[in-house]
């Protein structure tokens, strides 16, 4: 890691660690803890104090806001795994599996009033603009997980329908945390814009690599096979796009595997990894990817700053695009 | 009702009904829609618009955060009736029982954003302030309602324990609703406090009376009993100060009728209700709303301004409190 991402997640964690999370009564925060500490990587803040820096703003004014929206993205965590009945979350319970649902529910509605409250941290003569920006990313990462959620009992999902669905339910919030590391850095409304853009972009082509990931990515680092996206029957682009290209017997074999036909997990995930494979989508997935990731650099690339400026940016960003896990 | 608490109420409703809540994905706000459009009284942002009239302020300032107030607190009933099994909320299907849990969840969480929409409509000179007191207020509101789901499992629960409890849960909104008009009226740190105060005891005072109409209102009214609370065995005032008063014989009937070794439910309802009845209860309890009516008038009797000031305020707790249903 570069020293300056390095430096920026430690101030980050820093910030996190200093926040009293269990107070009374245990029972509301003790999740609140467990959820914030079960660190991920941070990737959100980091983006809003990378570019806060960027426009040589300083960072101190970026952190609350930054983790704000850090314990905002924790608490949609919280709520989606009730909603998607995932009982594991970063290798860990989830909190509605470790405790219960109602728990996860109320933990999760403190988390958002906490967030709101790392967020009014910023300094006052943003407040307004940065608010108005929260509200609006809350508003449409919800609209992308309701699309998500109606995906499933729907037959048919475009491609385009899929690439909204993405770009509210995860490539939102790390574009707001960019816009807003910019604004408080005092860059101009254009500049703001586009790094917003870029990061849409790269939110749009990390979820393109978390699809792949679940079938292709554990198989090459560690010799096996995850495929939980396929057990869900979940629409991802990888889905999508193979029922597109599909001749008759691999839409027989997709059928098949998806309506459930075939109980074996181990043998749906080969079935359905298979036509994917035969269509060449192992690639195409990556290519996909890759011109969100162009993009997005050509979004970065407009913004007048030296080069020197946003190397850091760059670099996460790559790293998340290359990520293996 | 008084023409100024009418002329508000109507000014709520108008700027709800011209908020555009219907949008995509439907599935979404259908239940916003539906969980907003079951009007309640209205009580809360009422008392923001007269608390800011009564300090001679502008409402049409204060409009916006009490609209927003008044949306936080329907987000609350949205996901408390999920955790409380409520199957009817204002004699409606609960939105977790029309549509179903994970609707109830998301279509909330969407509210809770809605609302700090409305609570940053305030001017901007305020409203890191309102933003401050709102936060404040919606964890006290969590906590409150985790408190509440304790008293469940927990064998005893004191006199001071409930009052807090009712506090956070109940008390603390219509006191931050108060609090905000005050603020944005302009009044002084020490009149917004008395209000908050008034506030407050306005509110143990109001669920006090709301434990009492459970199970000796209707009754008055309608000549029929209803007793939710002694059906779920929900730790009550009444509950409380029976089981501290109770003989060894009111005990037994106390604890026959809350182990559930009654099963029928008017059997249930009739033993508590004579044990209360024999314990005067119904007396002590209004005795006790009305200490703390007491208690919220002496706080606003502070405030320097002139009684015709108050008089609409006044009004509107009292009628609060001398409900019948």
């Amino acid at each position: 890691m570069s020293s300056k991402l390095k430096e920026f997640t430690e101030k980050i964690n820093g910030y996190i660690n200093s926040i009293e999370l269990v107070k009374q009564p245990e029972e509301l925060y003790l999740p609140v803890d467990y959820c914030l500490g079960n660190a991920g990587k941070r990737v959100r803040p980091l983006m809003a104090l990378l570019a806060c820096d960027m426009f040589g703003g300083d960072i101190e004014h970026v952190t609350g806001p930054a983790v704000g929206m850090e314990i905002f993205h924790n608490f949609t965590l919280m709520h989606d795994d009730i909603m998607d009945e995932a009982p594991l979350r970063r290798g860990k319970p989830s909190v509605y599996k470790k405790w219960n649902a109602n728990t996860a529910i109320l933990s999760g509605d403190v988390m958002f009033a906490m967030a709101i409250q790392h967020i009014a941290q910023c300094p006052p003569e943003h407040l307004k603009a940065i608010l108005d920006l929260f509200n609006k990313t809350v508003i449409e990462v919800c609209e992308g997980q309701q699309y998500d959620m109606n995906f499933e009992t729907l037959d048919k999902v475009t491609e385009e329908q899929y690439i909204n669905m993405i770009r509210l339910k995860t490539a939102v919030l790390p574009a707001a945390c960019l816009k807003a590391g910019a604004v408080i850095a005092g860059a101009s409304k254009q500049e703001a814009r586009l790094l917003y853009d870029f990061g849409e972009n790269v939110g749009i082509a990390f979820q393109i690599k978390d699809d792949w990931l679940d079938i292709f990515g554990d198989e090459e680092t560690f010799g096996k096979q995850t495929g939980g996206d396929i057990i869900a029957n979940k629409k991802t682009w990888l889905y999508i796009k193979a029922f597109e290209m599909a001749n008759e017997a691999q839409l027989r074999d997709l059928r098949n595997a998806f309506t459930n036909r075939i109980f074996n997990p181990e043998e749906k995930i080969s079935m359905v990894k298979n036509v994917y494979l035969q269509l060449g989508l192992d690639q195409t997935a990556l290519e996909k990817m890759e011109e969100y990731n162009i993009r997005a650099l050509g979004f970065l690339d407009k913004i007048e700053l030296p080069k020197e400026n946003k190397k850091d940016l760059k670099k996460l960003a790559q790293n998340l695009l290359d990520r293996k896990i």
